[in-house]
């Protein structure tokens, strides 16, 4: 039997405020909450409608209705399993290797694809200016496929990191020096602005290098998402080395 | 005065059965328009909440109430403008030049996404399984940003259209030989599968190259995103020639 509180508490954290306050997050559906699992988070709770949805977790499993579900549930379409984890201990920032730096990006799908991306590039460390959206959001969570589990994303001044990290820095940017023309080091930071507003004038000043993906041809589309942007930067990056 | 019958029509356009029937498809909200109007598709009828809303279409404008535009429309919090556009007439299969072909692709935001990087990459040609999403999908239409209007998306039998095909063609798959390693041709057919279940084992057998994006590391992600691969196999085909 699942309290009215209990309820609540897991309706909650699909708020950050919540989720800071208790350092739990919640994450949806067999798929996903399989791969959380897998990739070592702990899990405080699971619940499911099912017994046997999970059978290696089957002890660990709170029987609820498909009802209790609805009300706990931030999908339009529950699907049978929600998972309460506890979000990891802050660690230090990273002073080397090569680092992603997110500065104001708010789309959670967008977040979820990059953390996703720096798992397939081994970019341990992914660091965001505090108005970057909450990396223990569901939609991010749900969008990196596991992958949030073995990237550390951290939360601070991005203009403080930038200048106290020793490698170099590179700004993506619309016109900057183009990217094939680009010598990548052996680590430093590359630094992604919002989907809208780009890098912020703060940070632009604290970076020595602005790179950009030349279009090709008919010059029409106004700009590359950041996450396929990324996608690209980080390719160079490793090909290059 | 908008009638009973026109708001049927104009909510039925979310599904791919009418838009096919009527060749009309519906796009939302000011910027998404503003995309389709400048990028040259044809307004059957653009409705709005706000005579003003823009200003170079004012006698074009529809004025509807709230209450209509919620009736009509296909968002969770409908966004002043809603315009129904005609669907360009069908042209024949491209047979030179690069071309992406999908085949099974599901995702709306991936599919536009897709869309997005062909005209980034001056790919003009996207050549579609019968159960690729449909382009005119409001989602779709809203993730291109506008390119929509450049890139011209076909839907036809991918095996014949291989076969048909005079350059090389090549499949983007897990153990394929390093995308670093390949030396792409003037020209050729790019081939993405869907993202659960990736190229049809029908259309395999008709791709010449199997090539793969390496990963870095520790070898932990399962994959990447369709459209994040998508923008590297572009990068290094255009980056290459």
């Amino acid at each position: 039997m699942v309290v009215k509180s209990e309820i609540k508490l897991v309706k909650n954290l699909q708020q950050k405020k919540y989720r800071n306050q208790h350092r739990l997050f919640v994450a949806e559906g067999y798929k996903t909450v399989q791969e959380v699992l897998s990739s070592g988070f702990t899990p405080k709770v699971l619940y499911s409608t099912d017994k046997n949805a999970l059978p290696d977790h089957e002890d660990q499993i709170t029987l609820i209705t498909e009802k209790t579900l609805e009300r706990m549930s931030g999908l339009k379409t529950p699907n049978k399993i929600l998972g309460v984890f506890e979000i990891p201990k802050k660690i230090t920032l990273p002073t080397n290797g090569w680092v992603i730096a997110l500065d104001g990006v708010k789309d959670p799908g967008n977040m979820g694809t990059l953390i996703r991306l720096c798992d397939w590039f081994d970019i341990a460390h992914v660091v965001c200016s505090m108005d970057t959206v909450d990396c223990y959001n569901p939609k991010v969570v749900q969008a990196t496929m596991g992958s949030i589990a073995r990237v550390r994303v951290h939360y601070t001044d991005l203009t403080s990191f930038l200048l106290d990290f020793p490698g170099e820095s590179y700004g993506a940017v619309l016109n900057g020096l183009p990217i094939q023309d680009t010598v990548f080091p052996k680590e430093g930071v590359l630094v992604l602005g919002s989907e809208s507003h780009g890098i912020s004038p703060g940070v632009q000043g604290s970076i020595s290098h602005q790179i950009s993906i030349p279009q090709i041809g008919r010059l029409s589309a106004e700009s590359l998402n950041v996450a396929t942007a990324t996608a690209i930067f980080l390719h160079e990056i490793r090909r290059t080395q």
